[in-house]
């Protein structure tokens, strides 16, 4: 623990200058910032994803286009522009984004005469960077549908979008940001509905199993629902704040869009009819999410299922070029990479071989998240041992051959418990509340969740919102029919609802 | 053939309604749309890429990725958004560059009284959507890089980029497109050299080995180089009408954007110094080459090593619920997908179990591209065979093992039969010439390379590219010794220089 003494003073011994229980909002900057992870740049709000950032986004990218494209969908490329004309299609919908939008207006620039550059040619037709796709897909499926054989029609599209944020925050509110976007046009409302809910249960093992989140999926109230849409489904986190993140959205969209981009195909009967459609997207922001749900005084906290690296192994490297440390630890290297997690993937390996003290590669890597740390100095190229920490435990010494048969149950076992901890969280802070003062004492205390009976009354909602400063997260869909009387009017009733602070 | 027999008249024996001899341009749009790989829409300029074209791009992607990542680079993620002050910085670079800039001036809708939509909240710096990104990466290199340890600095981006231009065609030249651009920075020109040729070298890897299109590597003349490189080399390859594609680039950049953008370091010896930087990009055209080198008459053509499926097996389906056919069929497909090509990849199989006429779909797979479509009847079921066509050849019947045994080398072979056959028409199209009117004549009968020595004086260039309607695709690293009079200017000696027409 040479490194840890080093760096840090006796009373502050962890490797950020700053614990969660101080300043939940400026250690989250800190750990991007310790785990070099993304950065604002000169436009506001844009983020620039630093290649250890990127790389997780890597791996959560393949894992999530591997399940959806197991679950029939086809990845597709959809213009960056949208005519301004498009966005009126559907008037709850450019209502919900307008307020965001970004305005290409001109297609060149030229020098006047001091020399500035100015913007000219303007466009016939303005064009909106795209906040959400909806409407220029739903003209292509317009296009591309035409009879009842073509559905359904079930696509997917990585792209970058933009909404102009007024409060950015890195990963979780970003002017640019990346996701994937679901779209899917079907000919039952049926269908579509089971869809919408198929995808969210995607994107619910995706958070519970790969990221070892645990989510409650439920419906959003009339307020929080998509601009368009039906119904919105979410599922929700809570961080170790106890405030919720909203990680994922499926949409039931009805036929609004399909009435709204001309969607229809002929049915079996001949008879012509609008399909039903839905839309469903996770984005750059889960990586926020992994920050707050596991991060830890020393910095970023990495499940190891979307870990790019799991296992990183620093040789000492010494100055008189004797290379057998790096040897030694490539060797075990490639042994590790042969074994394989639960999940059938096989094990990250990284050895670092960079010329700097031990203390200071090793805490770096504590920063980054990485969940084991394998340190090899002379004494294990002697007698046949390996020494590592698991993050959170103490650092081990065991024989070469034991740690490479009990790895991949290390970080099974590790991803396991970091899937509790945060269960126990949510447990810790979540109350049922069956009176308003009761939920107003709650949320003048702290943060966590409330489960409270509601009606589901809009401006009853907003009274409430706007005074406690929280907002409706969800219906559970497992307590939906938990129906009782509405926690503000108990004339009437409703069912439960979780209530929280969010980001 | 019966399908073929079907579809088509007697004088008229290809699956698309022209030839490439007829009118190769309008042959092109044919192919692209036979296929279903792409299409523009509402947007002058902006493509949509639709399912098929999408996953060859995700073949591709996926590969060059994995070159990329093996030669040392790390993925990031940059800004959509440049400041339109930072492309002034460089002012070859922005002159190079203004004419095709979309601006983002606004950053907000409101509806006005007659309820249309029109853009408000104007931004204080208008945003250029990026059309490569050198300056906004240049500012964020220039914060990264403190001492010679941060050296080299090697980072790669997956993203779009936007080009206002004026006269689209589909994966060629359109507004938006997909690319990678790599940039690196480098403590002393001669590796950042070493950095522009190795990435050449990558690009020519996967063009000759996994597009199977045989390519030049050269010099581009001043006139035609990246605007604000010192030298830019680039990949051309010759479709088969005779005219040139340029298929990749690389830049070696000097310490212009270092200068432009602060990229600074402090050496070893203490001393503050300019980097020397590169950059280097493929897009989505390469989709547009892989058409043009390859395709036929009876539509895309697809290399075993970027084609999404290698191998479609066809089962016939009756109405009658039958499902021996489709059974026999994936049972096949598991057996191929155990074996692998020379490059180790395994084969990609799929299984179309549609309930169409056998012709229809077969020919459907031809349009598509695919190398062996194997059909699956009654008799296949019955006596051990596979019927299958290798596009090109005629339809064999041979016994289910054997056909599982060489499926990988008809593969391998059929790859490099259709390298050989692009490398047969450039040697067939190329000509060197020593005289001006010799190269005049040249151009008047056809398409094609002209090989000529040039002393590369920018001006004379400018006159026999109008003259002639050519430009000079590069001084090929091969002959790059081979000085000679120049062709229009005697007096003079200049390096072996390629001519042609080109996309």
């Amino acid at each position: 623990m040479k490194g840890k003494a080093q760096s840090n003073s006796e009373s502050r011994r962890n490797a950020l200058p700053l614990r969660r229980d101080e300043n939940f909002p400026e250690w989250y900057q800190h750990v991007v910032r310790a785990a070099n992870l993304a950065e604002f740049g000169a436009v506001r709000g844009c983020m620039t994803i630093k290649p250890n950032g990127y790389a997780i986004w890597e791996v959560m990218q393949s894992t999530l286009d591997a399940m959806i494209k197991a679950s029939g969908h086809r990845n597709a490329y959809f213009p960056l522009f949208i005519p301004k004309s498009y966005l009126e299609r559907e008037a709850e919908h450019v209502d919900g984004f307008a307020k965001e939008c970004a305005v290409v207006t001109h297609g060149k620039l030229v020098r006047s005469d001091g020399g500035k550059l100015i913007a000219a040619a303007p466009l016939e037709e303005q064009l909106i960077v795209r906040p959400t796709s909806e409407t220029i897909i739903g003209e292509a499926f317009s296009r591309w549908i035409q009879s009842h054989r073509d559905l359904p029609l079930l696509i997917n599209q990585w792209a970058n979008v933009v909404r102009m944020e007024m409060r950015p925050r890195l990963f979780l509110r970003t002017v640019e940001f990346l996701w994937q976007e679901g779209h899917t046009a079907h000919s039952s409302a049926e269908e579509a509905r089971e869809e919408t809910l198929r995808m969210l249960e995607l994107y619910r093992v995706f958070a519970e199993e790969h990221m070892c989140v645990p989510v409650t999926c439920g419906l959003k109230t009339t307020r929080e629902r998509f601009p368009g849409a039906l119904d919105t489904y979410a599922i929700e986190a809570m961080m170790q704040d106890g405030k919720a993140l909203q990680m994922g959205t499926s949409h039931f969209l009805g036929q609004n869009f399909a009435k709204a981009c001309s969607i229809k195909y002929a049915d079996s009967d001949g008879a012509e009819k609008f399909a039903w459609t839905t839309s469903w997207g996770v984005s750059t922001r889960l990586i926020g999410g992994l920050i707050m749900a596991h991060g830890d005084d020393d910095g970023l906290v990495l499940p190891p299922p979307v870990a790019p690296v799991q296992i990183a192994i620093l040789p000492m490297v010494r100055g008189d070029g004797d290379g057998a440390p790096i040897k030694w630890a490539e060797t075990l290297k490639i042994r590790l990479e042969e074994t394989r997690l639960k999940s059938g993937a096989s094990l990250r390996v990284a050895v670092d071989d960079r010329q700097l003290r031990g203390g200071e590669k090793f805490w770096q890597k504590v920063r980054e998240g990485i969940a084991i740390i394998v340190e090899v100095g002379a004494r294990e190229l002697d007698d046949g041992t390996v020494t590592f920490t698991l993050r959170g435990s103490r650092k081990v010494t065991i024989g070469i051959d034991k740690f490479v048969a009990s790895a991949a149950n290390i970080l099974d076992d590790y991803g396991e418990e970091l899937f509790n901890r945060q269960l126990r969280l949510r447990l810790e802070k979540t109350v049922r509340v069956s009176g308003f003062d009761e939920m107003r004492d709650f949320f003048a205390a702290g943060n966590g969740f409330v489960e409270a009976h509601f009606c589901g009354d809009r401006a009853l909602e907003e009274r409430i919102c706007a005074e406690l400063s929280i907002g409706t997260r969800c219906v559970p869909l497992g307590t939906i029919d938990d129906v009782g009387p509405c926690i503000a009017d108990p004339s009437r009733v409703g069912p439960l609802t979780i209530w929280a602070k969010a980001y």
